[in-house]
């Protein structure tokens, strides 16, 4: 009875100062529920690289039926296994999207752009949320100075597209790998394309680049694509897959894009083929040299499908590797 | 130089459409750099459990050289290598803090309250954000309707004081688990207390709990502390330090307060002692039957001193255990 006498004196001040209704006898003490928020925090998280500011930027994460084929080269059943591990939904498999914003002091760099606001909706608000997570960091879209591209899928790309078609970043020059682009715009290579994957592919380039054929700058590997982030030739997952490190002072970072999908699959077990790679044998080598070079440099390593905020370090554990993903910094 | 021209178009029509000044010719297309936020995102997060809203809300993370006995019953270097192993700065240990708020649709209730306001100047922001951070995930103090304390460390009880000693829940009910105020409220105890680490803990709490010793709620272990919210006797970190329970409908997840310290350390390694432990064997006897039946039951778990958000899955790995972090939901 004590905490509530407190209580009724607590709250009839609080209903005083706050000209709030009191019962008659000045006994009321019930207050309205506090209703939920229904939403999750902005998925937005800050590192630096010496003097740059960088944001992983959370596009989202989709949660789908685990294709026959997902892992290409294993029975279905064994990645079910992993997936259940993994703690994911039963039979379903997620996967996460974060696009990187790197500040430079001079250029805002966007690193890849999300599967779109367009499929914000028809997702349910899984995906299509760089956007919004953009503003909710404070980045006014058209700030964006340079949009560097990894490569060409849909998750990647999609995003430099509103829903009306128009330019998601309308001041950002457009830099894509020239290797890449060589490959989804010849009309030989979509002439030859069997897969219904392979198809959709194409067919999703050739709507996101219309109109930008000309006006898209190609970038080589080993080259900057901005000021202190090189482009790293990973190819394997796409013919011109591209990487990034991003160097500031004695500070480096390595941004690896797709060189895995999901770390719970293919990082744990890098000799796994995922169903999206044009090259799962090449992927392979490919993961291997990464991880390789990461884990002898104690690398930071940033990864668009890591679990947001997607920032860690690779070890090598015997033939294979593991993820430490980085703590949750409060302050920058 | 085709994108030059494109820019320049772009930049133009842009300088246009915002009324900014152009050259005389039309030309310039300069933009002022956009200057570094300087600041993390805030750090809540949300997380259903059956009708119920949860958010876990940092209060930060402190950074410092790591003690002689940070593990009391381990050499030195061994608990500094653990912390190179999850790339801790070097000689430091990092330990991050979490609350957790629960909206169950009729209470408000914070279980643990951070370090308190006051320290945020002194450790540069790096702790006492928890007031920010609910007030970032909207949510008023003053609508709070209970404060649970699972213990009476410093890290867990601070906050609910203001800067001024002035409460900052004014309107909650404060809930303390009985076992736990006997030991610290006993004069016998403090005249016990031996080393530097208890008579700070005994002057905290006195001066914590200064004019609230009969204004508090002493709550019992196998009884609800609020609706849907059990509290779970697990001594050992202290005598009285208590786990919850939070179940609504068929969903359940687990609160471990301090069941471990950091995860990296002591649920890696459940038989070494962290310095903060009353009585370490019983701690490490509570730590092993909390997390076998945590994995046992594939409980979600949620740490205060693990990584923000701080939610996870416990697995047993031989006589030890390990944490898998729970993937960042962009919807709840």
């Amino acid at each position: 009875m004590t905490d509530l006498s407190r209580r009724q004196v607590l709250a009839a001040a609080a209903a005083v100062g706050a000209a709030s209704a009191l019962s008659p006898l000045g006994l009321s003490i019930a207050r309205a529920a506090v209703p939920a928020a229904g939403a999750q925090a902005p998925g937005f998280y800050r590192y630096k690289v010496g003097d740059y500011e960088c944001t992983s930027i959370n596009d989202g994460a989709r949660t789908f039926p685990m294709p026959d084929k997902f892992v290409t080269n294993l029975p279905k059943e064994e990645a079910l296994a992993a997936a259940d591990e993994a703690y994911m939904p039963k039979g379903m498999v997620t996967v996460p999207f974060n696009p990187q914003l790197i500040n430079t002091g001079s250029k805002l760099v966007l690193i890849d752009t999300g599967n779109g606001v367009a499929n914000l909706e028809a997702s349910k608000g899984a995906v299509g949320r760089t956007l919004q997570n953009l503003v909710a960091a404070g980045v006014d879209p058209k700030s964006i100075d340079i949009v560097v591209l990894s490569h060409m899928h849909g998750d990647h790309i999609n995003g430099i597209r509103l829903a009306d078609g128009a330019l998601a970043f309308p001041n950002a020059e457009l830099k894509v790998p020239a290797k890449e682009w060589e490959f989804w715009a010849s009309d030989d290579n979509v002439a030859k394309a069997q897969s219904d994957l392979m198809k959709g592919n194409f067919a999703n380039f050739k709507k996101v680049f219309a109109g930008l054929e000309g006006k898209v700058t190609k970038y080589d590997w080993d080259n900057e694509v901005a000021p202190g982030i090189t482009a790293i030739g990973t190819p394997g997952h796409t013919p011109g897959h591209t990487s990034f490190a991003v160097a500031s002072g004695n500070a480096k970072v390595l941004i690896q894009s797709d060189v895995t999908n999901i770390p719970e699959f293919f990082l744990r077990n890098p000799d796994w083929h995922v169903m999206y790679d044009t090259d799962a044998e090449l992927a392979q080598a490919t993961r291997h040299k990464f991880y390789d070079m990461a884990a002898a440099e104690k690398a930071t390593v940033i990864g668009f499908h890591f679990q947001f905020p997607s920032v860690g370090h690779v070890e090598k554990n015997g033939s294979t590797y593991r993820l430490i993903p980085a703590p949750w910094n409060p302050v920058i």
